[in-house]
């Protein structure tokens, strides 16, 4: 029996200036835009096989069986593909992450972005990339960063068709190193989808997204000229800006614990000693660790010998969702 | 030799809603109005004796002699005394606080109203509680409230004589009990002086005031009603609140360490699970932690077990300052 099958491989990304809110949430339209680094050598890696024998769509992710909400989060996208591509088979969908899902990696980055890509062509679709970054958001809104290669901007837009994400900058065009600090492998309290929900919750984020423009440029500026030690002012500062929101959310969230907040103390004061290194945190407890690609070794050794660091993962600047034989 | 001497001892207090940041950095005019509880069992005794003898103001504390800073800011006071009573006389001040200073306990405060109260009776002035709370705040912003008993809220104003202290319940209101989790006796990195120029340079500070007056009301009623559940929630929101703002100023200023938020973690799961506690953080790493009179020595326990808590002080509600023979 004939089956249409793709795969494809899509990188995480590490966000420098953050999405957190939305304007619409079931189209993940974000209430503010967002810049990216996409991750190099970490990737989820997706097959997608409409078959005419299934009688219902199947995941497999890292080998398991998987039912219920992520099951139904990924049907929702092969049906707006198979709407497109006027095909009505269901699909099995088989997906593997090389690192450790839910440790403050965007894993549905990576998922959604892979997704978006195998399963289209799988259908006989030819998507551009800008229909491939707004199908992933559709997905998960920050997949839709993992999309383009390097450096990325996603416009947060004002409606499915201009929200979606553009590169900035090429992957080799700025040795950046993401150095992750993991203390924790758990998964989280709350999921980023429910704490997109709570930010309106807060006083303090409409503040936050009238800034929001002001930090893209600057961020967007010190990525064209690479200038360091201006990203990394900007990142830390929106890092805890989104944390503050967070935190002052009802019901309060709170990411950080407290190894989390001994290592981005730590960081920022190896910068005042001359190391350039800055941090960031997502919704985990986890620390991302910027830093120039001559510096990371010295990074990485320095975070692991923080009590309660677990392991280091070091990602230069990866490339664009791509098709793989 | 005659000379004029009086003696007062003040409580410091712990602010429920708090101040940061100021209209008027000169006068102290906050840029928000704050609520607080006096802390009872803790106090600075001050001792001021105008003196025909003395050349120059002095000023010991704790059996020390102090000079520079600390001094020049007594002597402010002092002159703004002499000022008001029409006298020339320089004055020796004897200060004891009975509780460490620059523990997160906001020693200035009670060291301000004692000396408010002391100086100016020394002087042979009988100022009303409001002139002595303006008089007070003259020297350290909070230390107005330490002048009136109980629970005390502190009106923003626009000017020095608008902007002063008045008790909204007596210490014997409400059977709260602060347990102040003690984790470092060591001075702050930025003090609170420096702190409140920064507020301004955060891009959150304007949403934080914008905000204040629905918290000051619901905290002013939650403790009219002895109404815990409400008070919980608004002290750690409000708390939450200021820290956001300190920690995306420009410097980034951190009071919390690690310690300080593996204990705010846990006290807010405390609450979750039955036990009404919730906590509050000035500027500084140790955690007051507010619970009713039935529950205090539980809690003093439970935070005794958290690994790096040294010690930990009780304090229910305290009176206002008050001379003594």
């Amino acid at each position: 029996m004939q089956s249409w099958t793709a795969t494809a491989i899509s990188c995480p990304n590490i966000a420098f200036i953050k999405y957190w809110g939305n304007r619409d949430e079931a189209l993940h339209i974000p209430s503010n835009g967002s810049i990216s680094m996409n991750l190099e050598g970490l990737f989820t890696r997706t097959q997608v096989a409409f078959t005419p024998a299934l009688q219902s769509d199947q995941l497999t992710l890292n080998q398991q069986n998987i039912h219920g909400s992520p099951l139904e989060r990924v049907s929702a996208i092969l049906e707006l593909v198979r709407e497109m591509a006027a095909i009505k088979l269901f699909a099995s969908v088989k997906s593997h992450n090389n690192f450790p899902t839910g440790a403050g990696i965007a894993s549905s980055a990576a998922a959604f972005a892979a997704l978006a890509l195998a399963a289209s062509r799988a259908a006989g679709l030819e998507l551009d990339e800008q229909g491939l970054s707004r199908l992933a958001r559709l997905g998960s809104g920050s997949a839709c960063r993992s999309v383009p290669g390097g450096f990325v901007e996603w416009q947060a837009g004002d409606d499915n068709l201009s929200s979606f994400a553009q590169s900035i900058a090429p992957a080799g065009y700025w040795d950046l190193v993401d150095c992750v600090a993991v203390i924790s492998q758990a998964h989280k309290p709350t999921s980023s989808l429910e704490g997109h929900a709570l930010a309106g919750t807060s006083p303090l984020q409409a503040a936050r997204l009238a800034d929001t423009s002001r930090r893209l440029e600057i961020c967007r500026q010190a990525i064209l000229e690479r200038d360091f030690a201006a990203l990394a002012e900007i990142i830390e500062l929106d890092s805890n800006l989104m944390h503050s929101v967070m935190m002052t959310s009802q019901p309060a969230l709170f990411y950080w614990q407290p190894v989390t907040l001994e290592i981005m103390a730590q960081v920022a004061a190896w910068r005042r000693n001359g190391l350039p290194a800055c941090y960031t945190v997502d919704a985990g407890p986890n620390v991302h660790v910027l830093c120039l690609g001559d510096h990371a070794s010295q990074v990485k050794n320095r975070l692991l010998q923080i009590p309660g660091v677990k392991s280091v993962l070091t990602a230069r600047t990866g490339g664009p969702a791509r098709l793989i034989p």
